[in-house]
C-alpha cells in the first residue's frame, strides 16, 4: 500500500532523453544498445509507423528488468521528441525498386527538410546527430535547413567505419581491438581514406608492426585487401542479412556516450570543414574531432601522407558534389 | 615490432564459451546482447546458412572496439561448438505460407533431432538450453533424444514472460520493475498462467497494493487485462515489426549469466516435472528453478491458489498432448 | 593540433553532480564505488583537511583511464559543491578516546548544523542524503536545521543492514542474494527490526523455505543467530580492520542511482514518520520507500507481525529518545 | 522449499578464481574493484591476519547485493588459493619506524621466498601476478624462485603510472583520457622514464600537440612537470591519506581482465628483458607487452628517443643494482 500523500514539490531535475527519429533497424537497434549500455537512461523512439514504432518501444521495454533501471517510449507523435537533450535520426526515405540512388538520396533529404525544422522548435536545446545516408550530404544539409552552428548538427560519419577497419587490424595483428588506433576519414561510403600513415597498435607505428617472421606486417598488399574490406563491408554484411544495424548500434551509442556525459572524446564524426591548410572548403566530412556536451567542437590534425591527403580531397569533392546536385 | 620469440606454453585455461545454434533474429540478438552485457566473452555462431552467419557475425564483431573485449567466429560448420560450455538452441523451421502450427512443430522437432545429438557429441560437458518454440515440447523432446538429466538440457521456458508481466505491473503501479516480483509459469505460450497470489512489489502483496485512492489498484478486472496483455504481447509485437527479439535477447542472457557464473539463481525454466504434489508428471514446463553451472537444478514451490494450480495443471495436459502428437 | 577556433556557445546541459561532504573512509570509498559504477559521471569532494581530500581525488582519478570517462574533484572549499544535484553527507565529528556515544553525536549535530545551511544554500535544487551516524537523529536534524520537506532530505538508514541481512540468509539457502528479499527496517543500529514475517527467496515466505531434510532451515535459533549477527556486523568489521566502507560505499550508490536516475526503486532509507497506523511519529527511521529523482517519497505498508511491529515501535522510541536528547 | 532431491552430477566447469594474496589496503581495494568491475566473479583473500581478512571479504561480501553475482571469501589459511586460475600478490613486509627502504626489500623478498613456493604448488596452472614493491626486484626474484617461464611470473609494472602520465596530459589538453597514449616504462619507481616521443592524443603526436594560441603545449618545462608529479604522485598521495589504493586497485584490475579474458591487451607490465637491441638484460621492468590468459607475452618496441634510451638503460641498471644487493 503506497501511502496516498500529495507528492512533494519537483526538486530533483529531468533524466537526460535521447530521441530516436525512425524506428528502423538502425534507429530500434541503436536504442537497445543505448540501454543496454546505460549509455541513456530515457529513450523516446518517433516513426509515422504507429504499430511499428510501439512494438520496438515494447519489445525493448520488456527487457528492462533485465538492465538497469531506464525507460523506452516509441509514439507516432514528433511531440514525444520535446526537450530531448540528444536527437539521433535516423529516418530514411524508402528505397524503391530500382530506384537510383542519387534520386533516394533526394528524397531523403526532402524528409530532413520536412521533420528538422519541428525537431529544432521542439527540442531547440538538443544537439543533433544525423545517422541517415548519405549522411555527410545529409548533414551539410540539415546545417543548412537549420542555421544551427556546426558543433550542434553533425554526423555520426565514420566512427563505424574506423571501428571496421580497427577491427580488421587487429585480426591481422592478434592485439585487442582497443590498443589499435586509426581512422577512416573523408566520406562515410565508397571513397573513405584509412589513413595508414598515423596509424599505430600499443604504441607501435603500424607500418613499422612486424610479423612471425620478422618482416613488416601490413605491407601494401595487406593494407589494401584491408581497406578494400572494409569499404565494402556494408554491402557484403547487406549481402548477407539484408542490412547492417548492430556495430552501428554500438558505434551511434559511443557518440551518444561522448555528448551526454560530456566526455571531450576524440571521434571522426562528419562536420563542416573550411580549412585552408586541408586546402577543403564548404563541406561536412569526418575528421577527428572532440565531442563533448557542446557537440561537435575542435577538429585534431591528424598527420597524413601526401597520397592520403591527395584521396581526402577527392573524397571532399565527391561529397560536394553530391550536395551540389541535390541544391545544396 | 613485436618480438618473434617462440610463445610460451600455454598456462591458463580457455575463456568461457558460449556456442548459439540459429543466426535468425533471436539468435542473433542473442549474441549481440549477450557480448554488450558482457555475459560471455566468446561467442559461437552457428548457421546452415553461410552467408547470414558470417555477415550476423561481421556486423557484431565490427562493434567490439566499443565494448570490452570479446571474440564472436560466425560458421556453417558445426564444428565451430565444439567444447563450448553452454549451447543455445535458438534454429527453427521456416515456416511455410498457411502452414499448420502442429506441423511446424513437427519440422521443428525433426530438425532438433538431426542436430542436437552432434552438438551433444563435439560439446558432451556443456549445458544445452533450448529457446526454440514449441520451447517445453522443444524441451522435453531434446530430453528424450539425447537421454541427458533434466538438469543438463533444459528450456528458457517463461523467464521473458515472467519480464512482460513484471513490465506491465510496474508501468500500473509506478515502481521500478526490479522491485516488481511476479512468474508466469507452465507453457511458455497461450496456456500459460500469472501468478497474482504469491506476486509482490517491494515486500508488499501486489493483491495488497493500493491505488492513489487508497482502494486496490489490481482489481479482477486490471489482472485480467495485465495477463491477457502478456499472453498476447508476442503476438502484438510480431504483428508491429514481423518478430521479438530484444527482449528474449536480454532474457536468455540472465539466464547465460546464471550458468556461466554459477549464480544461484531463481529463473522459471522450463524443466521436466515429476511432482505428486502439484499432480503434474511426465512434461516439461515452466517452474521457478535455481539456475547455476550445473544447469537448471532444485525447483521451488512458490504459493499458488486453487484456481492457478487448476490453470497450471490444464498448461501441463496441453503441453503434455502437443508433446505425445509430435511422437513424444 | 587542436584548431584554435572559438568554441560554439553551450547548448548542451552540464553533467549530473554528486557532491560527497566528507573525505573519510565512507566518503572517499563512496566516491570510488559510485565512479566506479559508473552511477555518477561528476563527483565532488568536499572535507577540510585539504592534503586528505586532494589525495582521495587524485587517487580515484589516476584510475578514471580504467572505466568509463568521469571527473572528481577534491577541495577544502564548500563552493565546490555548488550546485549539486545530489549532496550526500558522510562527514562526522572525530571520537575522542574514551569519549561518550552521546557527546559524539552532539558533536557530530553540531557539525551538521554549521555545515548543512550552506550546502543548502548553494545546492538549492539538489537532494541531500544524510551518511553520518546516528543516521536517523541526525537526518531528523536536518529537516529540522533545513526545513526542507522529508523528501529532499533523507537518511541511507538500513539499505545496508538489509543487503548484510540477504548476504546471510542467501548463505544458509544457497540462493543467489539478488532472489533474497528481506528488510531490516527502523533504527540504522542496535534496535533495528529485521522482518522476517514478509522475508521471501525467489518468491517463497522464508518462513517456509526447507533445508536439504525437507525440515524449515529458517527456524527461530537460525533466525536469532542472523539477526544477532546481521546487527553485530558492523563491530565485527571495526573490530577486524578498524572500520566499515566498502559496503556501505555500494549501498549509498544505489540510493544515488535512484535518485539520478529517477528509477522509482524501493529502498528502506529514512525518512520522518508520522502514521497513525503504525504508531510510531516525529521520528525518523527507515521503512520501504520509493526513491527516484525527487527524492524519498511514499513508504510502503509491508505487513509485519505483530511482535516485530512491537520492535518498531520501541525502535522509534529510541531514535526519538536520542533525538530529543540532543535538542531536537 | 526446495525440492530435497539429489543434485545430478556436476557437468559445468568452474567460475575463473583470483586469489589475492594480502588483505592490506592494496589487496581489499584490488578485490572490490575487481567485483565491482565485474573482472573477477570469484575472489579468494589470504592473509595471515585472520581478523582482517576475515573482515575485508565480510566487509566487501554485504555489497554483492549491489553488483552482479559473485563470491569472495577470506582465509589465513592458504589452501583457500588451491586451483587458482590468477594469483595476485599484494603482501609485503611492515615497515617498522625509521627501517632503511633496502632493509625492507629484503624482508619482502624473503616473504615472497617463504610463501610463493606453496603457491605455486597448490595453484600449479595459474598465471602469477606480482603487486608487492619493489616490484620488478620482487618479480625477478619471483622467477628465480619459482623457476616458472617469465610469461607466467610478471609484475604490474608501469600499468599505474602510465595512467597517473595519461591522466596529467588529458588534464592539460582537456581531452579524455581515454584518447591519450603514453607510457611510463622501466622500473616502477624513481628511475622510471615517462615516453614522451611515442606519446599521442587521439592520433595527433604528442609533441605536436598545440594549445589554444597556436603554439606547443607540451614545452619541455611542461613536460618537466608532468614528468615529476608523475613520478612523485605517490609520495604525494601517501602524504595526503597515507596510503595509495584507488588507482592501483583500478589498473591491476585491467590487468587480471586481460588476462582471465585472453584479451591480448597491451600493457605496460613488469617482465624479464634480455634484448640486444635495446641494450639491456637480465632485469625485470616495464615495456609494453602483450597480455592474455597465457600471461605477459611478446615485448613491443615502440620508438623511443635516445635520450628516452639512454633514461632506460640506466633505469634497468638501477633495478639490477637493487637485485644483486638483495642476493638475486
Amino acid at each position: 500500500m503506497s501511502a496516498p500523500t500529495v507528492p512533494p514539490p519537483y526538486t530533483g531535475r529531468p533524466v537526460s532523453t535521447v530521441a530516436i527519429v525512425g524506428a528502423g533497424s538502425v534507429g530500434a537497434t541503436l536504442a537497445y544498445a543505448a540501454l543496454v549500455r546505460g549509455a541513456a537512461r530515457r529513450v523516446v523512439l518517433y516513426d509515422i509507423n504507429k504499430a511499428k514504432v510501439t512494438a520496438e518501444a515494447a519489445d525493448i521495454g520488456h527487457g528492462i528488468e533485465f538492465i538497469s533501471q531506464a525507460t523506452i517510449e516509441g509514439s507516432d507523435d514528433i511531440e514525444i521528441c520535446r526537450d530531448a537533450d540528444l536527437v539521433v535520426f535516423t529516418a530514411g526515405a524508402k528505397q524503391d525498386p530500382g530506384q537510383p540512388r542519387m534520386e533516394l538520396a533526394a528524397k531523403t533529404v526532402g524528409l530532413v527538410k520536412k521533420v528538422l525544422p519541428t525537431l529544432v522548435d521542439i527540442a531547440p536545446n538538443a544537439i543533433h546527430m544525423m545517422v541517415t545516408n548519405p549522411v555527410d550530404v545529409v548533414t551539410y544539409a540539415a546545417q543548412k535547413i537549420t542555421g544551427l552552428p556546426s558543433s550542434q548538427v553533425f554526423g555520426s560519419g565514420t566512427v563505424l567505419d574506423s571501428s571496421r577497419l580497427r577491427f580488421e587490424i587487429s585480426k591481422e595483428c592478434g592485439v585487442a581491438v582497443q590498443n589499435v588506433h586509426a581512422y577512416v576519414l573523408g566520406e562515410h561510403g565508397d571513397s573513405e581514406v584509412p589513413v595508414w600513415s598515423s596509424a599505430s597498435i600499443g604504441g607501435v607505428p603500424l607500418l613499422d608492426w612486424r610479423g612471425p617472421g620478422g618482416s613488416p606486417l601490413f605491407t601494401e598488399e595487406v593494407r589494401s585487401r584491408i581497406g578494400h574490406d572494409v569499404v565494402h563491408a556494408a554491402y557484403k554484411i547487406i549481402e548477407g542479412k539484408g542490412a547492417t544495424n548492430y556495430a552501428v548500434g554500438l558505434a551511434v551509442t559511443r557518440i551518444i556516450e561522448a555528448v551526454l556525459r560530456n566526455e571531450h572524446r576524440v571521434l571522426p564524426v562528419s562536420t563542416r570543414v573550411d580549412d585552408e591548410f586541408l586546402g577543403i572548403s564548404d563541406v561536412c566530412l569526418s575528421m577527428p574531432t572532440i565531442v563533448d556536451a557542446r557537440g561537435a567542437r575542435e577538429r585534431l590534425g591528424v598527420p597524413m601522407s601526401q597520397h592520403e591527403l591527395t584521396l581526402l580531397r577527392e573524397s571532399a569533392t565527391h561529397i560536394r558534389d553530391a550536395a551540389r546536385s541535390l541544391g545544396f
